[in-house]
């Protein structure tokens, strides 16, 4: 199969090589949502499809659609497709990777002629990373209509202070879409929807495998502000019965939610939890005094909606036990949960079956970060992610994708794509 | 028995009231060590014993012995005793009690017509608050030639910056009998040590009881800045198994002392733990990052050598076991350890007899903090102490301890004292 790949392959050199050289900001690139850097690529991958005879068109959110024509026009398209934004002096390849790969899959199709049962359409999302803009998912979410009517005039972005009504119309865009819940994309008009993407964490690189089969996005049940008060003391004369030790209440928190974590993780059930901030108040702590208070962080996810409703019992039941026996109250502030997405198991069937006949090693993993895919299975339309081996983690410089594990993942992706339109 | 204390009652309310007139600052007293205010303190605490009859005699590091005298007079004295100083804007019992109730004790005897078989020597001792000089029990250690020659050159008061030899001959006092290790007491002419305190805990309070009869002074393991290192990684991406998370490993820690405290008191031994500070860096940590790093403190307290051995011996094996199964490595840091001090069980027996016979309820308790008596076991002494009921806690202005349970002790003590100078 790997004589398919070859017009894709010098397409992915010569473009990700003009993404780099046209958002560069040393160290690394930046590509602010509906900023100079995205809009840059946008025109870049627009006219590789444009060389490619691509039907390309935008959408008033500025979102791109570049479709290889299939046999029946008439059937709902296979989409491939991420974002092309990216953090300040990130990496060249979180995002732009899936578009991409995209890209240089229709380029090896036209190069062996193949035509597929139905329309292939490229996207480019826009306004993915939340560091720009205080909203997630704003180019997914615009094109289902989704955004609420105020939040254009609402959200500034983070370098400029300015709205995204405002960023948008200096593009040539219209916030009036965003504003009226216009939609550009409506569900039943979705085959399927393939997102390629980087590796955000070192499960690849660790395993020496260079693709992964995504199984899932992981929802997530945050609290980031959460308080233990206990009551302050001294250590040497308060006997153990007298105490309200915020820390050993805390303590005795994180130790339950580990073995939680390990017992769901022995009946074989996605979860990985995070206590990332957890810490005495340096105004008052000491040595020889009982800690009164403590606060942490917390962030649980899985895959698996029951994971996250049985960890969101535990903290329940656990801060009750630990007021009565301990006299601590844990109060876990304000929390967000987000839905866990799994992957259609047709696509993970044809996308695995894909890499068997390509001859590719691959994992299945869950995603630990969010992805527009989310979006697109919220609003019930089949998804898929292929994850592309990453030395360096994402969001900063260093990102480090082989172009040999980009063009295995392309390989995985043209083997499986034959299959996946004519389902 | 309650009209033997009539003669002390009247002495101690006047002494009382004139160390908090000598030495006010308000909030509360202030009696630096060798400074004006323990000076004031030494100087009337002299001049009742004066007024009573008592021998009185001060060594060249200040320390002040006032006896009266027994039936026999070459048997090794009886001694009461504690410390005048207090640190900053403190309540006016912390130590003074112990003086007071020695000086009430034999105010009562005298009254009483009642000679003692030995000799009864109440010692008012120097400079046992470490916030003012960066050295522990100053003049106890003096009396027994205890202090390293340079001492006196050395540690500066913290309130005038001037060094302890300074000081103390601005008092009229000799740091030479310091600096040659000179000695005003001697362990064989000692036949015991008895310290009655205010207890600096609640558990009189909480237990409605007015006195305690002191079991032992824990020794203590510390080790005030301890480090927990794993590794910052992302808490999406990173599975249970490629994780070193610093936080779940201290907690790890922090459980494991938790149990084995509930362990030793199930067996009846004593023992207190704190990790009063517990703190994850906050220019580092962050809700979604797999913690790094945290910082801790530990605290470990009992009465019982075998107690803290086996606390040192699990702290070792846990930070071996820590890092193999977490890949976290647990550095304790510099730790210091002091022995505990057991009382001696006759004193204890005679007080608790004392107790029964003056019909005044008694618990017995370990003392969390330590006291002069600690120098005194140390040289082979045999000791004892009181604990009296106070509300306020203490180095603050709020120490509140009733004249009641003041008298509640010297009924104990003089009901003690026959059977205690007689042994």
């Amino acid at each position: 199969m790997l004589h398919e790949i070859t017009a894709g392959t010098a397409l992915t050199a010569r473009l990700f090589e003009a993404l780099r050289l046209a958002s560069q900001d040393p160290p690394g690139v930046s590509r602010a949502s509906y900023g100079a850097g995205e809009a840059a690529a946008h025109a870049l991958a627009r006219a590789e499809a444009q060389a490619l005879g691509l039907e390309c068109h935008a959408d008033p959110a500025g979102n791109l659609f570049m479709t290889l024509p299939g046999a029946d026009r008439g059937l709902p398209a296979t989409f491939i497709g991420s974002h092309l934004d990216a953090v300040p002096h990130a990496g060249n390849f979180d995002g732009a990777a899936g578009v991409v790969m995209g890209l240089a899959a229709c380029a090896s199709l036209r190069a062996h002629g193949t035509t597929l049962p139905r329309d292939l359409t490229v996207m480019a999302v826009r306004a993915e990373e939340m560091c720009w803009f205080p909203a997630f998912y704003l180019g997914s979410r615009a094109a289902f209509g989704l955004i609420p009517a105020q939040l254009p005039d609402e959200v500034r972005r983070s370098d400029s202070g300015r709205t995204l009504a405002e960023h948008m119309a200096e593009q040539g865009l219209d916030p009036d879409f965003l504003r009226l819940g216009q939609t550009s994309l409506h569900p039943a008009r979705l085959h399927c929807f393939i997102e390629p993407h980087i590796e955000q964490g070192p499960q690849l690189a660790a395993a020496g495998i260079p693709v992964a089969v995504v199984t899932g996005i992981r929802g997530s049940l945050r609290h980031p502000r959460c308080l233990a008060r206990g009551r302050w003391g001294h250590a040497g004369a308060e006997p153990r019965a007298n105490r309200a030790d915020a820390v050993l209440a805390a303590a005795d928190l994180a130790t339950a939610l580990e073995a939680f974590w390990l017992a769901e993780e022995a009946a074989g059930r996605d979860l990985v939890l995070t206590l990332g901030e957890f810490h005495t108040p340096a105004a008052m702590h000491g040595p020889t005094k009982i800690p009164g208070e403590l606060r942490f962080s917390l962030d649980i996810r899985s895959e698996d909606r029951a994971v996250l409703d049985a960890a969101a019992a535990l903290l329940a039941t656990r801060a009750q036990s630990i007021a009565e026996q301990r006299g601590v109250s844990l109060d876990y502030g304000a929390g967000m949960r987000v839905e866990p997405l799994r992957m259609a198991p047709w696509l993970r069937a044809a996308l695995n079956a894909g890499a068997a006949t390509a001859r590719v090693p691959v994992l299945e993993m869950a995603s630990g970060a969010g992805h527009d895919a989310l979006i697109f299975g919220q609003q019930g339309v089949d998804c898929a992610m292929l994850f592309i081996r990453n030395t360096g983690g994402s969001h900063n410089p260093d990102e480090a994708m082989e172009p040999a594990d980009f063009n295995a993942a392309l390989a995985v992706l043209l083997a499986a794509l034959p299959a996946i339109c004519a389902a």
